[in-house]
């Protein structure tokens, strides 16, 4: 849960990065800026800022905008009515990100995790994303990121996005950001 | 058909593009732009530059440039192997695209079309797109598109791309670029 001025000041904030990175937006979408609280209610540590450009049946395409430090918590994309889970991929535009995905894990790697619990963050092979690299997560992999001390701005191409049909390691994320 | 001194110097705008936009391209990619003439051999009228991100057999992502006034042949997207055709959104970056599509034939187009062959570009429902603008396109619809006078960047997010399965109008068109 967010207030609505933490929610508004989200959106504000998400637009000026936008507009740092020199992302042209239109009016209609600067009204439906995505905040991500993933219902943990701790927006600047667990959250994600999401501008979707399209997503139909087959393919989206989103801007994210992640604050300095912001974790999006670690999920999969399962199979979804028999069809494949989403494939994505993860394309630095500014800042850094620090992905982990399933794999061979990595030794002290750069990022914090958000919380001590061994439950909500299980994968630790590390992907480092300057701005122009990129990297494409197979359908259904485990994988959580975080912002470098920047924010960071990446872009996301994929195939249809479900957001209700992910599956969290944390057990008290909820997808949906109640606003009060 | 192209010189490779014409080539080099396509390549080279186009990187100029993308650093004016600010999009952040890594070494690997700069030497990977695609330069396609569409076998026309007047890049500068019928051309477009790419830099594909991503092509999966699912979706894709790039990011197309065009010179100022530069045209991309009319074309469809057709089934391939039993799956429906490619499905794009056009997203406009920088400057202005001119696009076509199949629909109500729009009095006075704003683009010149570049040649007077009535059998090369047969559709002009005009749809314009400035920076942040957008526009999705069914699959196996006939379209077109031109640049205003400063050229454009445009971002295509779809479905997987297999180039060599367009159909174009203009029967002299080749899908493969020759380097002389």
């Amino acid at each position: 849960m967010i207030t609505r001025k933490e929610f508004n000041y989200a959106v504000e904030r998400t637009l000026e990065y936008l507009d740092k990175v020199g992302i042209a937006v239109t009016e209609e979408e600067r009204k439906r800026v995505e905040i991500a609280d993933f219902g943990l209610s701790n927006l600047e540590k667990e959250g994600l800022e999401i501008l979707t450009y399209v997503n139909t049946d087959r393919c989206c395409a989103k801007e994210l905008v992640m604050f300095p430090g912001q974790t999006c918590p670690e999920h999969r994309h399962p199979m979804v009515n028999g069809r494949p889970g989403k494939e994505e991929t993860f394309r630095c535009r500014y800042g850094r990100v620090y992905l982990y995905v399933d794999g061979e894990p990595t030794e002290d790697i750069k990022a914090l995790r958000p919380n001590d619990s061994p439950d909500t963050y299980t994968v630790s092979h590390e992907v480092i994303l300057n701005p122009g690299e990129q990297y494409t997560l197979p359908p259904n992999t485990l994988h959580w990121f975080q912002a470098g001390e920047e924010g960071a701005v990446v872009s996301e191409f994929s195939t249809s996005s479900v957001d209700e049909a992910d599956i969290f390691t944390d057990k008290n994320v909820l997808r949906e950001t109640i606003i009060d």
